[in-house]
């Protein structure tokens, strides 16, 4: 506790906000919290809430520790060649994962959703607000095929980082963009006939 | 604890030797436990664990209550025409995630494997053997690229019925099918140029 009388530093200040948006975030949802419901819960002054991380998805990366920033990730997979989003998008993640530093994170974030139905929750509103919807708008791809090559991404990581699937764990960089990048290619360029 | 002088019964056996399973799978992988050092384990015959569960792959199926069991999964995956393979695997991953009754315990092996290296190294081992290399082998398809397909059927899973992110969650089956069915067929038909 802090004894009284004596103003918090930046540092607790930082760590209270973060605190407090972690419980806002879990309680009502990642659509459902707002700076300033954060900023009362912490007992600060909104201002400083966006002075210390800025919009609600940079308070909402902080307070998870996403190692990924969609603000830098989204122009990344839209920007560039349409024709080498699969490439793009498999050599990001591959670059992620294999980083201990970014990976650390990441798995954790995997462990959290898996085993806690409100990170689950807080997750999936993120990923369809700032990731799916940003990166289907942007390169006009119906949003059930994005999501379905997330999802495919999502399970590339699992099974090579963390259950280490042979021949998956061990392939190296340029292999598995070649062997997956035309599929997740295929999710774009396609029209997508979901009846067929 | 039992009591002294009673012989256990039958369920209570099954359950010793499954708990023993368990231990010896966990404690030397899938690969290095035998049947004999489980029965040792348990104090029991080790004619009495093929009497109960049959092969070393039986009793982990039945130790880590896996829903799926791949005596029946990999022969429904490698028979029946080549070029519904895609079509096959997609419906059996969202019947058996459909239908409460397995998905629980699909759940609770995500869980487990995400949050626990020895379970993780357990199933590796198993995926490995008993699934991967019988349906590459079965398919004459490169083990990279079924691996490939089997990690996007596993991120499939966790996005739609764990995360549950929009649109994969509310789709249906035939909508689903009909998206990722030709994209895991690709891994399937296209001769996979890994240096491309």
């Amino acid at each position: 506790m802090a004894r009284a009388g004596r103003r918090p530093g930046q540092n607790e200040t930082r760590e209270l906000i973060l605190a407090a948006a972690r419980a806002q975030f879990a309680e009502l949802g990642y659509d459902g919290a707002t700076i300033r419901g954060i900023a009362a819960q912490a007992a600060v002054n909104p201002a400083l809430v966006h002075h210390f991380f800025g919009t609600k998805e940079q308070v909402f990366v902080a307070a998870l520790r996403l190692p990924i920033d969609p603000a830098t990730v989204v122009p990344a997979l839209v920007e560039g060649p349409r024709s080498q989003f699969g490439e793009r998008i498999v050599r990001l993640l591959l670059t992620a994962w294999g980083d201990p530093v970014t990976r650390e994170p990441l798995l954790a974030m995997v462990r959290t959703v898996t085993t806690n139905d409100q990170a689950a929750r807080m997750l999936k509103q993120f990923i369809e607000r700032q990731v799916l919807a940003r990166v289907s708008a942007g390169l006009g791809v119906p949003r059930l095929r994005l999501a379905a090559a997330a999802s495919h991404m999502v399970g590339l990581a699992l099974l090579r980082y963390v259950v280490q699937v042979e021949p998956l764990a061990g392939a190296d960089v340029d292999e598995l963009v070649g062997t997956v990048a035309p599929i997740i290619q295929s999710y774009v360029d396609d029209p997508g006939d979901v009846t067929a």
